[in-house]
């Protein structure tokens, strides 16, 4: 376990390397795919504008409705009801209405909530190492105190549980643990039933919330879905974090935080961190636009308030591009299978690759250089240089053919690394 | 001068007033008024979203030019340029567009800029008092310590200098100014450019950055415009806050600031200003939406990159809204001429009424209920209890003939507190 240490944008650096070899490909951005945003040109905006304002106008009366939505307007946001109607059909979580904070991307709801969990300066947040730049930044810039947890054997709850004896130890509290149970952004790891359960009776415990940040959980490939950690909390200790940027799409800016009916069995306190959070917001951006907030809600009555339909052809995309690079690396890496290794994700965008040797700053520099292919080395996510052997490498925004050129770019730059040659079979 | 204490949400509590009477007339609310909304109807929204591609084809090419608005996009934003362009022409700010960054509103920005500014826990921003609560309240979500200054007949440049000294015998600094020099929220108050100048002076020599936050210079009902402090600006001292919330509309949540050349002439302090206010952006909201952020540039390109026609309409409405109250004041007011006193503001939304007793929250319910008008105590926008005897009225969200019905019902409140009666002429 150490402090979290600010550093330096990883954007930016990865901007600039895109910039400086504009041929490369790279598996290193997260993004969504483009290919299904047709579906929102403008008119498609427009009609879901229209069709939240005539969805509207039930309850406030024709032309009236348009001129509301272009005034300030309620802090918390104005379509809680269809989010948590969307989100409890599609994510199985028990939102409530009133528990719904509408926020400007996901991004925002930690900005809000981190501070308003973690108000003293002994006051720690616990995340994974690696974990989501977003979430360290976001607390660097609102001053919160960071601590990873160890990785080991014993799993999350065993390293929640250590981490709480740690920061006792100098008078410091755990008060609140980001996790991203469903397909982990930047690893790709999904957390069993059991692991959730193990860290919500741990939280419980000792009065840690939990964030559950839940970006990817509707991309899942195969087998069953797990249930999100807010679906089996009963002691009141799950914030749920939803998102409509890899669903709808990133420039909505549309994200919701949702609180659990009562904070640890206390109804009042939950009533008290709501009225916090919402006077947080209001301090950060006074509102979500209710424009960017009606074309949410619009695409969403059009869809029967569920995106399941919706997402079926970005998620049969993402499978097979998947598969395609679990396919390649399978063929590129067969040679070296004693040095490398990754994980087989069933859903989400990204995936771990263990390498032999330190993957650095510069290392991405030559392999966008000389092979093409520009990927992300896993200590931009750490907290500590326990991630310096490994790479993310994301399947989302890239088509097969660009996949199978890219690792077998990557095969070339590991070979290179060993001082081995890549068999001819992969060298097209 | 006296620090800042947190305040519970003055919206919030205005919202409940309004809530219970429903027909009271809000003089509270300073709002855009929304009768100039219809030139901003879906279809409209639409068309600038298009006019807005169109012109940004030109870079990028066709059908591509929709695809990236709707992804993950510039942090600073995707429209720096036209905003420069249109700050430069209506407010004579001499923007550069590598120095605009775009906002969620002008609340992100404070949101932003503060613990920029003020990154040390001795650092104080310095504001007036009374002053907008959403700056003190961005100050407090992001535990940068305010410090009022005092208000003394010598003016802001002297009360900066007093502030700075009381400061520096505590261990602590001044780092920042926050200002609304035109038509000020909530006092209406214009500051001159001797005042102005002598502030730039005061600010240059101990290196504090002035946020001149400009949301209402726009609307000037009569006399000449007076220069931007931005604009008289030769150290590198100024950040200027600019907002569409007032001109175009609240709900599109866009707003920038924008950074001078240098940093007290140095050009390489604001490389890294700029650089620390991107990245705490970043981990705020990521970007501003990018469909809103065209709606603002495509509407902006229909009107030859200025809002002086498109705020037309709006402005000979508010100034007539402005003559109205004066002149309702003047009728209702005259019995009491020795006790009550108010400003003649020359642009803005607000004025100030000097009340001969205290006005707080239970007389806001008493005037609600019995009165039917709605004001806003200033004692809500203040750092101590200098204010308990004033109130801010907003003339911006109202009709003339709801000002003089609320402007009258607020004679028979204070006519009442006085033991006096309201004379016949005006008991309509």
């Amino acid at each position: 376990m150490m402090d979290y240490m600010p550093q330096t944008s990883v954007m930016n650096f990865l901007n600039e390397v895109s910039g400086s070899f504009p041929s490369a490909i790279s598996l290193a951005s997260g993004r969504p795919s483009d290919r299904f945003f047709n579906r929102l040109d403008p008119q498609a905006l427009l009609n879901a504008l229209v069709v939240y304002e005539r969805y509207s106008a039930g309850d406030h009366g024709g032309g009236q409705v348009h001129s509301q939505l272009l005034q300030y307007g309620r802090t918390a946001g104005i379509i809680s009801e269809i989010v948590a109607q969307q989100v409890r059909s599609d994510e199985g979580v028990p939102a409530r209405t009133d528990r719904v904070l509408i926020t400007s991307g996901c991004q925002e709801a930690l900005a809000v909530c981190l501070p308003a969990l973690c108000p003293e300066p002994s006051d720690v947040l616990l995340v994974c190492n690696p974990t989501y730049v977003g979430t360290t930044g976001a607390a660097a810039a609102t001053r919160v105190a960071v601590s990873a947890l160890r990785n080991s054997e014993l799993g999350i709850a065993e390293a929640v549980e250590f981490a709480v004896l740690q920061l006792c130890r100098q008078g410091r509290r755990a008060r609140a643990l980001y996790l991203i149970p469903d397909f982990d952004n930047p690893t790709g790891r999904v957390l069993g039933t059991p692991a959730r359960r193990d860290i919500l009776q741990v939280c419980d415990r000792h009065r840690i919330i939990v964030l559950e940040d839940n970006p990817y959980g509707q991309f899942r490939y195969e087998g069953d879905a797990i249930p999100p950690m807010a679906a089996l909390d009963e002691a009141g200790s799950v914030i749920y974090l939803s998102t409509f940027s890899k669903t709808l799409a990133p420039s909505l800016r549309v994200g919701a935080a949702i609180l659990p009916e009562t904070i640890f069995g206390d109804a009042g306190a939950c009533r008290v961190l709501w009225e916090d959070l919402v006077q947080r917001k209001s301090f950060v951006t006074l509102n979500t636009s209710q424009i960017t907030q009606a074309i949410v809600a619009g695409l969403l009555i059009e869809q029967g308030v569920s995106l399941r339909d919706w997402i079926r052809p970005a998620l049969d995309w993402y499978r097979t591009n998947r598969d395609v690079m679990l396919c390649q690396l399978n063929r590129v890496f067969s040679p070296f299978a004693d040095q490398i290794r990754w994980n087989r994700p069933c859903g989400g965008f990204f995936l771990t690759l263990d390498l032999p040797f330190r993957f650095g700053a510069e290392s991405v520099d030559e392999c966008a250089r000389r092979d093409n292919v520009i990927v992300m080395p896993m200590s931009f996510f750490a907290l500590d240089n326990s991630q310096d052997y490994r790479i993310r490498l994301a399947f989302s925004a890239v088509t097969p053919e660009q996949i199978r050129t890219s690792v077998t770019g990557l095969g070339r730059y590991v070979a290179r690394r060993l001082g081995r040659e890549l068999p001819s079979l992969v060298g097209g």
